[in-house]
């Protein structure tokens, strides 16, 4: 990596990690530069204003997210496979990139005031590879009809829910092992799941009489 | 209602549309008072400060949830019925009270650092319903083992993620149409797709030979 897309990564990383911690309007500029190592001008100068830090965030973010998910979705998978390659893809990005789930839950939270028209492009692909893999199986009858915007926000919404409920999940331990549950499980746990569950949920019924 | 407990209500509504709107650390006190109607020092007197208002809401947001699982819980359900019941009194919450998933996505994203702990003790009525239907489903043979906590998240994780999303779905709509998607459905379907899935994705294996 050149000297130049090193601290441009830098400054990214540290919007990142204030975004997540402060969401779009506590975010400061001045803590993104402390965090990041350089002064506000240089910060100005690489990428630019709150906005333009959001928008890249957010771009490179969601890039990674469609990225992901389209390197899951190899051709060859069966539908089911499709799937659970696909919640694994996210659990993996859930693991790796804390802070993704707590940018998302902000984001919204906020009414999505602040996501970059650029970054919404991204829902396209990520969408996209849902939509692919649940049209292929219902071509070959494998799979049942369902809404793709359903479908894909069960795995995110569960595992957004499953990752940032970790702290609660944390204080409810105790309690919960004396009711026989367990809420210690890593967010791949709760992806796999959630696959076993949508590949049988969408499962055709078997045919009547079929062989 | 008796005065005292109508302006009590009034404070609580107030409150939850604040802490809903700005989470924990960006509400102020002075905006409840001004929602509510009343002055500062009456509800210092009724309620209490920004934490105590804050568990006041809590524990009647959670304590409302508990309930209505609760109740949707009846005696004599089968498995599936009975995930389809939660379902839908989990979605009529979510419709109900717009508040509810803006707070508790705050709340996770800030760590769960203000949920008081009064609140929490709901959870044990909230997860013991599923636990209930998960349990009863093994022992007659109907539902595979499942890990509750997964179950739970499953739907509250689906239905606080697609509530929350409704701004960047209608953002995303027309796109979606061009790729033949909705993303307009009410939360009361999404509460259908997550029930249908989890019941047939957490049905037992038919028994090789069986009847």
């Amino acid at each position: 990596m050149d000297a130049v897309s090193d601290i441009v990564s830098r400054i990214l990383d540290a919007a990142a990690e204030e975004f997540a911690g402060q969401g779009f309007a506590g975010a400061k500029v001045e803590a993104i530069a402390k965090r990041a190592g350089v002064n506000k001008a240089g910060l100005y100068y690489h990428v630019g204003n709150k906005e333009k830090l959001y928008e890249a965030v957010m771009l490179r973010l969601f890039g990674q997210v469609a990225g992901a998910v389209e390197q899951a979705a190899v051709p060859g998978l069966s539908p089911g496979e499709a799937l659970a390659a696909l919640a694994e893809a996210l659990a993996g990005l859930f693991s790796r990139l804390p802070m993704l789930p707590r940018i998302m839950a902000l984001e919204m939270a906020s009414g999505a005031a602040n996501m970059p028209a650029a970054a919404m492009m991204e829902f396209r692909r990520i969408f996209g590879v849902t939509r692919g893999i649940l049209a292929r199986g219902q071509e070959t009858g494998l799979l049942r009809p369902a809404e793709p915007v359903f479908v894909h926000l069960t795995l995110v919404g569960g595992m957004i829910v499953y990752s940032l409920s970790e702290p609660l999940r944390q204080r409810f331990a105790q309690v919960a092992q004396a009711m026989g549950m367990r809420t210690d499980m890593p967010v791949g746990e709760m992806g796999a799941f959630l696959a076993g569950v949508l590949t049988r949920g969408l499962a055709a019924e078997p045919k009547e009489g079929g062989a």
